[in-house]
């Protein structure tokens, strides 16, 4: 798409050379990914991106592997391929097993699969689910 | 869509009957939703649908709860009302508290965010991410 | 959506009533849908639209139930209720038993959780589909 | 996405081996394409997928070439370059012609359209088509 | 969904009763509309949807007309009911016309048309468009 | 997808060769770009898209610079990488700004988050909406 710079630390100014320091220590020392070196060229794009995720992403009443492997979900739906690579790598960190992706995958199947059938026979929605 | 049948109980030929009771006794005698009432107009889909939702919803590697809240994170990407209904209230029936709900949807909307940004910048899966 | 008028044939200008009448002698006699009312408001989009569609859907290669029931698959993927509703009666009029209607939608549902799984997996291109 | 195997026959356990033999000979002695490979990493998957797979796209009230076509339109749709490639390929080995792949392609093309105009303009659905 | 509450502002507490304020003095004085109500039940998501929401949509590069435009374009091809109302209704009172309506839709018709085909025909991306 | 061909203008027809020539006039003698090529497969259909498109896109209530951003977001959501790339090449031959770009993009991002979110809590139309 022509000229879309990924945007190393070293050519960064001081306000995304912050949030890249803030996103590799919030991982564990992690290198920068290329969402991030792309975003930059919008640098408040990039903050309000990373701070949302940060938070979102964080330990709450759901736990950050679950939130993970629903962010791959999401993403597979979408057709995302940077994000299904880049999800499915951050949920292998967080502790995904084979099984437990096998398990995923499958739910995501299942899951397009019946809401096809609901849209191609334009299923009702039951009362009861509208109380 | 002109004359789909909702087939209930008492109108259904044996094996759908037994398919339904099947699915009530898995939900604790719930009754039968539209879906499967619709799906039954083809027994071999009703079964096939129903055999491979009871193992892929089952105990596994991830708990059921996890995977309905997968499952509601597949519907409304898609954009299946019916299924975002049905599984929200499969979801909030296996223990999905309000605040459950707000973090799942939170992570949904982030998601589709960075999809987006990510699309829109066609930016390339790092190397990392291929290995 | 605010002001968006349905078009009724006596309300038509000439331009507007002269392509009304080819749909209607062209599925014989047939009273106007609704899409065509709302596009009238935009009589270059109507005549495109519909001489376009004409066009497409007549017999061919492939005959039109076919192209029926492909339009269908293409309206439940996108989840436009109204083309789902509206091509599924066109379908039906051209011929569609019961039978065939649970064949094109297990289709449906077979091809959305084998896409949603080739795009889980990352599944590669094979080097024969590519020649 | 890191470590997604693709199982040769060789490697593969029995039951593995025995789906690949199956696929293969319902297809004419056709070496297992990639899907199948990845797939294998999960045998339950592998088997309930291709024992659907064959018998959803078996002759029946649709002929094989219908169904897929039908296939390639929701593959098309949902974005699954894997899936248009593998099933264009199948629908030429049972007889998709160029001109036949020029109409399928313009009615996804008509069907996408309208889709996108009546889901813009929110046109209701017709009373007629409710029936 | 079972239980989602439209906190109306009377029930509110005071930081969502701020933001309500923000959002209707914005917006000349308007009611709050039913999304944010269905946000408030989780204040954090409410306030920075919101203000991330007011940055975006302000004037800059491009103007707010526009960008209302974009944003109802995005949300007809995500099959958003809800968007395409809210949004459609935003952007007639910022000034769109019913021809600029009209073209609005026939741009996305078109795109929709092309995008299915490029994806149809799995066209390579042009040499020149990656450099 | 074997044997797709990439119609080149020296082997064209010259029904062919007359739609390259208006394409390549209507762009300041731009070379034709790849997805002309494979529509040149089946001549009827790349003249109705590009007399189509050519119409949509001419000034009228919208400038060229806004349709083709539109096309753009169009092009985001529905996942299509070859027309983000090409119609983010045409948007910026048009006048499109880094600034401009980066507005586009967070309106795409900032209408798909709240999309899902609607969609998620399943939010009913205010009846404002509906009038």
């Amino acid at each position: 798409m022509t000229t879309v710079r990924y945007i190393e630390e070293k050519d960064a100014n001081d306000r995304v050379k912050e949030i890249y320091r803030d996103i590799s220590e919030s991982r564990g020392g992690a290198e920068i990914n290329n969402i991030w070196k792309v975003l930059a060229n919008d640098p408040d794009l990039l903050e309000s991106t990373w701070k949302r995720l940060k938070k979102v992403m964080a330990p709450g009443s759901l736990d950050p592997l679950v939130k993970e492997m629903i962010y791959v979900a999401v993403s597979v739906i979408n057709g995302c391929e940077y994000c299904v690579h880049s999800h499915s790598a951050a949920a292998k960190k967080k502790g995904m097993t084979d099984a437990m992706r096998s398990e995923l995958f499958s739910v995501i199947a299942m899951a397009s699969q019946t809401n096809a059938l609901a849209e191609a026979y334009q299923v009702e929605v039951d009362d009861k689910f509208k109380v």
